[in-house]
């Protein structure tokens, strides 16, 4: 996906809203704003948002000194949702169709997001997804590639939504490879962050070798594209690996939450809304 | 009031409306965004936002080619305004409190504002502030001050809010002096908006001189000046005025309508609220 005009305004508000997490030093912040309104002369149009996102954040770590801004709320974040863990197997395993909750549990998940939107409920995400009727919703097609798939990767987006993709995974009764990203950006989850989900109990975890918000092949290690390439299906959670992979061919699934005006227009549905979107040959 | 580091990305966010206002040509969009950008640098957090609102709209003006962008808003609002001013006056003519309410009036005029929060509804803003408790009131100040004026100022704010004024104006009983900004900015009214809306019939309009969206003393005319400091009492309508000149002292009384976070926290009020607020040995 390519950046629109009105991702402009948004990267001066992360930059503002990482800042202030970084510190609370105002000139610091200031510099951080001073730096990003620079960058936005050379962010080409047709670059995805997350390509601007690392030299946003990055200027903030620069900048302020603080290398992972958001280490403690992505613990919270992790520890807050591992509470949540016993009622989400639960809420799955009472389910008439589990895989479809648990589907919908990790969607609901994919609201604990610093970035595009800081101010989420979980609790009142988790009750309006169960019900809520999704904006693009290819459910049937995801379960019949997902029943022939040897070799499935699951591309996690955000620490603390990790608890939540292990209950799909565990619901899924599949191998499945788990990616992360290479190393702190926003709330992201890293290794360390899905080591602390307990991830790895259900899937094999490997960083995708890219230090974006997103998936950016080109920046992937050569380990992860060979993955990627040879996958049966692929499970990509979050606006960030959408916005960076939505051009490429392959057995892609996106599931996320709606978030932003931007991604709501350009997916033709509305904020808020809930998406499980296969490649785009699929029927509708 | 000095601009806050929640007014930088706000300072893109009205760029991008102006512009899309103004043009459907993409690329001066961004390459408005890019300039207003790389103004970040230069902006001192000293100065108020008005005064970097003036290169911002600068900039929109000098690449799009449009002087004056939201020129046929402006013309719409007055026009609304318009039809509702029997509404207005006979909601006054049958108040209790008829000041009190030509006041509160005046006040939800003050929404029509296409830099703040351009998603406005001036229906149910009018609703709203007949029965809202105030976030400042110091109305009894005002009505003592203004019964002892003589030489009465009265600076407007947005074209459409000039015919909610006429209404106070006109429930004054005062002789009054109406100031206006000397180009259009954003949808700030002139003397073309104040005529369109019949100012004129009650008050003496002039220009304030300042082409910032509020007033700047150091921009305005020497004339205007010189009435500004021999006024008995000056009424303030809208952020703009209020962000220009609060540091300044005098027997000013702002009045309006809390359209943003930072005046929000700035006022210690909740962002919705109605203000009248005195010069500050004023009683609350």
């Amino acid at each position: 996906m390519k950046t629109y005009l009105d991702c402009i305004p948004c990267f001066l508000r992360q930059a503002l809203f990482a800042s202030r997490v970084a510190t609370n030093d105002e000139l610091k912040i200031k510099e951080v704003l001073d730096r990003v309104g620079m960058l936005i002369k050379g962010i080409p149009m047709t670059s995805t948002p997350p390509e601007t996102g690392r030299h946003v954040y990055a200027a903030v770590r620069e900048i302020t000194g603080v290398e992972d801004p958001f280490h403690d709320l992505k613990q919270k974040s992790t520890k807050k949702a591992l509470e949540l863990y016993p009622a989400l197997k639960e809420i799955t395993a009472r389910a008439q169709d589990t895989l479809d909750t648990a589907v919908r549990l990790a969607i609901a998940g994919n609201i604990i997001d610093f970035g595009a939107n800081p101010d989420f409920d979980i609790e009142k995400t988790i009750r309006q997804v169960l019900q809520q009727k999704p904006g693009v919703y290819h459910i049937k097609e995801l379960k019949e590639r997902m029943a022939e798939a040897d070799e499935i990767v699951f591309l996690g987006d955000n620490a603390g939504e990790t608890v939540f993709d292990r209950v799909l995974i565990e619901t899924m009764h599949k191998r499945v490879t788990y990616a992360v990203r290479a190393r702190p950006i926003i709330n992201d989850a890293t290794m360390a962050d899905a080591e602390q989900s307990g991830i790895k109990e259900t899937a094999k975890v490997v960083s995708s070798g890219c230090d974006a918000p997103g998936t950016i092949l080109g920046r992937c290690s050569e380990e992860f594209k060979a993955l990627f390439r040879k996958a049966d299906l692929i499970i990509s959670k979050g606006q960030g690996n959408f916005e960076t992979l939505s051009q490429e061919k392959g057995p892609i699934f996106y599931l996320l939450k709606v978030k932003c005006p931007v991604i709501a227009r350009h997916l033709e549905v509305s904020e808020g809304d809930i998406i499980v979107k296969g490649p785009s040959n699929q029927k509708s």
